[in-house]
């Protein structure tokens, strides 16, 4: 007996099988999955661990009149292979079809476009409320786990939820795990559950006001299928906890879990990486990280759940020592603990991905900036070669970071400057630093570092003609530069360097050039270019901002967009030599 | 017998004070303090509560060795009280020398600028951090508590503390309130806890690791003393439960403890306001809300704990019925369900506090944004006319909003084009849109609303010089006009109305102009000023950016602010006319 995966077009094919059938489902459903993921990558142990949930998900709910979210939506390539979308699973041509999160552009079953975490039970609850200012009838479940549940947002809705005083089912994928190493007592807490098979008097859950159901066999889909049988068209607030295995069926991703939580393409058997990337701006950060460490016990490495991110590996945990902190998914924590740990007198540095510094905004402003405490923000991923999915998007980070007064927003441009700017940071004790990664590929410098990182760097004299370039965008400027010089004209290369304020000395110098160009790495809006045109403003110079449109693009190929924004260098050239 | 409130200069004069006398001292403060908020105003209701615990403390710790920090901070009266300050409080002419929060700047027992809520375990978790890495002894206290527990970074941080393994003392001030209700099902929980006397089995606090201790007489000093002196120098983290009555001693605010909260000046006796303000542009929205919810019931008003601070008050709410809620101090999850409740098919509108709009940053970007769901934010307190503590600064709000993609933000400038802009926001179903409210005395227009909100607003037509004023700001472009006007000199004045995005078309019409001068009401950093000086930057007239500097002021006055950044109408006009 075998089940035809490509048949499978909706929820409604699984509704009439055996349970045994469901298993064989899952079974080709896990293999395909283990395929499409050797050779594509993905999300690896956080799919393979839910296969069997989801399955038994779409049994026993009527979805989309049933409405699920999937918190992060990582975990959802299941919920897309059962939900019209199985091709882009089992035809390698069309691997790229399905993004890796859930998108109400790709299917009527993915309610919401998410990619960060611990959001789950917030939208859900909006969707409760609608319903029931509507008088429907259907079940509205919240899929989290994975340590979203630890994020401060989940929590709040966590707490607010079973207010609501309706049919609301909050499905907690418990794979003992974060992307890292799960951190924080809420995670011991579960496992007291676990260990008790879901009978300790000490309940969470339960003190919040939730009916709870404890699944030890996450993985089995009649357990699965019973559990969700017994809340569905439950008039309360319920938490269905389900002990599943992150990776199962995939050896080397149950016994590795931190490094396939994400995978590039790897070798199925051995679990080896195809491809082995060169020195990249992570290998710089985490080896400055370490030599800092090592040279001042005052220095403190923290993270928000995602080491990994940060090129920070075990290894180097352990050489780090009490000097590393992973606070778990909670980068607000994070923020006003490296706060706390500054006007302690540590010198602390937290190294958070772009997209994931929004979670911590306020953190930032009243904690960190109001205070005026000297401390070290390091942003990964970064502008337009940084990730792109629309969820992921690193182009958002200089507005939102450079207009908060006191921080110092500074924007690395190759691997020495970089270096040396974290240790600026860490060095001085005047202001709160952020250092903006570069993106694209790793570059050296052969000049000694200037380290006056509070002034701009006259890289090229020219005349008429300036362009300023921040990070990965100092090269178009540079190249642009090039393109003129063949044709006779001489232009000045700026690298900004701060891009939290303007250096005024230096734009001074340029009060009666014809055209100053700034180039933003990242949207226009809100950036340094447009600080450079409001001081200029009322001066000489005409001033062109480029940078990318306020616009969330997704899947987005970073040549066209610059082309689309005017931003290679060719086109710089041809707008100065117009 | 009585206590001399001059001689306290320092917690060391209350530390050989028999508990008699410590209780006659509380008898003191209290009545010194309900004396003083008579006639000054301030949080009543918070630090009435707390007056016992705070001297309790004191008297068992030592400050500033042991690190007492306070969340919110608006609790810190009697703290301030018994640290040097006590002439602020006992002296009207020196009423004023004092904030209403903890300031590090006007004492080394305050060592944090705080005034939003949830952050103390966070930075208290970062003392301790710091302290154990150096090999200090001392204790860390946070204080928290006055429905603060419920924000989801205080949760995330609850969650982490315990992983730290050593002295970490957190004081939860329960007295059953936010600043209006309570709401989640914590609070419900707190109730068990207090039902029980601290015995029940199900324990929050418990389960995440934490020791816990209950008194259930928080304003006996007796026992609050001997529970300090039990977990005084604990290696564990523990948690002391105090259960407190909010506005103790003060029958009016014992018996109005919502009112009382934060009050004006008002009668002691009946609890009376002193003065009553005329109409403001918060019973605008809280009226426009109202018709909006009894017209169409699809519309919802959410609110994350304030009520109050957006003029919906109690008769107000139980009109609204289903169709208001308050997730209590969560502001994410409110802006996240806000998201939920657009998909779900309702039409949401969220008010908020401009300041604490901060605290959901990624809710706005990740969720509302990304997502494009139709749905209302409304900012209150905007501007240089909004609160001026430094932590509770409405300067910011134009830089961190409107560089997000998709959402449109409006600025009204008078009392009907407020409530248009609202009426426009919930009717439309193409963007999430904030609404920003005018700062400043309310105006009334006695013209039609030009309701075409995305299209700046000529109001007169000049030539050579423009003066584009947002929000408040409008009046002084205006005002500036008058003045030119008399010189002879006709200028253009535009109310631009949308400050996301430029009116392209508007400011072509300005291309051979020779002046244009932008007056941001909050900082010109990313704000819509930098967005025309951008525009016009290639193009003929000079930009002048107005607007403030980008820094965090405290306790400032709006007219020098003004003047020091040459916002006033006189000096707008000499700018045009020099």
């Amino acid at each position: 007996m075998q089940i035809d995966l490509s048949k499978i077009k909706s929820p409604s094919d699984i509704k009439e099988m055996s349970i045994d059938q469901l298993e064989l489902l899952s079974g080709e459903l896990r293999a395909a999955l283990i395929k499409k993921l050797a050779v594509h990558g993905g999300h690896v142990g956080p799919n393979l661990g839910v296969v069997e949930a989801t399955v038994a998900l779409h049994y026993v709910f009527n979805a989309p009149t049933d409405e699920i979210v999937f918190d992060v939506s990582h975990q959802s390539y299941v919920h897309k292979m059962l939900t019209g979308r199985i091709g882009a699973f089992i035809d390698p041509a069309r691997y790229d079809e399905v993004t890796g999160y859930t998108s109400p552009d790709e299917s009527k079953y993915d309610l919401f476009e998410v990619g960060h975490t611990s959001t789950s039970i917030s939208l859900a609850t909006g969707l409760a409320k609608a319903r029931d200012l509507q008088g429907g009838k259907q079940n509205v479940i919240a899929f989290i786990g994975d340590a979203s549940l630890g994020g401060g947002m989940a929590l709040e809705a966590l707490n607010y939820a079973p207010c609501l005083g309706s049919n609301f089912i909050l499905v907690l994928n418990d794979n003992q795990m974060s992307i890292a190493e799960n951190h924080g007592e809420l995670y011991a807490h579960l496992k007291e559950l676990r260990d008790t098979d879901g009978q300790s008097p000490n309940n969470i859950f339960k003190a919040l006001g939730y009916e709870y159901l404890y699944v030890a066999e996450g993985n089995d889909l009649r357990h699965l299928i019973k559990a969700f049988e017994e809340v569905k068209d439950t008039d309360k607030a319920v938490v269905v906890h389900l002990n599943t295995m992150k990776g199962k069926g995939l050896p080397v991703a149950e016994a590795n879990k931190e490094a396939f939580h994400y995978s590039g393409p790897f070798n199925a058997e051995t679990g080896a990486p195809e491809y082995q990337g060169g020195e990249s701006y992570l290998d710089i950060f985490a080896n400055t990280m370490l030599s800092l460490i090592e040279e001042n016990d005052k220095v403190v490495l923290l993270t928000a759940g995602t080491p990994g991110a940060m090129g920070f590996d075990k290894p180097r945990r352990e050489r780090a020592g009490k000097q590393f902190i992973d606070v778990g998914i909670a980068e607000q924590d994070g923020v006003t603990m490296t706060a706390g740990m500054a006007k302690g007198g540590l010198r602390p540095v937290m190294g958070v991905v772009s997209t994931f510094l929004q979670r911590a905004y306020d953190q930032l402003s009243h904690d960190i900036a109001v205070n005026n405490l000297p401390s070290v923000i390091v942003d990964f991923y970064c502008g337009v070669y940084g990730m792109n999915d629309v969820t992921h998007l690193g182009l958002f980070d200089v507005a939102m970071v450079s207009n908060i007064p006191n921080i110092k927003m500074f924007s690395a441009t190759n691997a020495e400057e970089y270096e040396a700017m974290i240790r600026m940071g860490v060095a001085q004790t005047e202001s709160p630093v952020v250092v903006r990664t570069p993106g694209g590929r790793l570059l050296h410098s052969d000049r000694k570092v200037d380290t006056d990182f509070y002034r701009y760097e006259i890289l090229r004299e020219g005349k008429d003609f300036a362009i300023i370039g921040e990070g990965a965008m100092l090269q178009n400027a540079l190249q642009a530069a090039d393109i003129l010089k063949e044709k006779g004209v001489e232009v000045t290369v700026i690298n900004p360097r701060i891009i939290s304020e303007v250096d005024k000395e230096a734009l001074d110098r340029l009060r009666d050039y014809k055209r100053v160009v700034t180039i933003d790495d990242g949207i226009v809006d809100g950036g340094f270019g447009q600080k450079v045109a409001a001081y200029l403003g009322d001066k000489g110079p005409k001033v062109t901002c480029l940078g990318l449109q306020k616009e969330f693009m997704d899947k987005y190929d970073a040549k066209s967009v610059l082309r689309d924004n005017g931003m290679l260098p060719e086109q710089i050239a041809a707008l100065i030599h117009e």
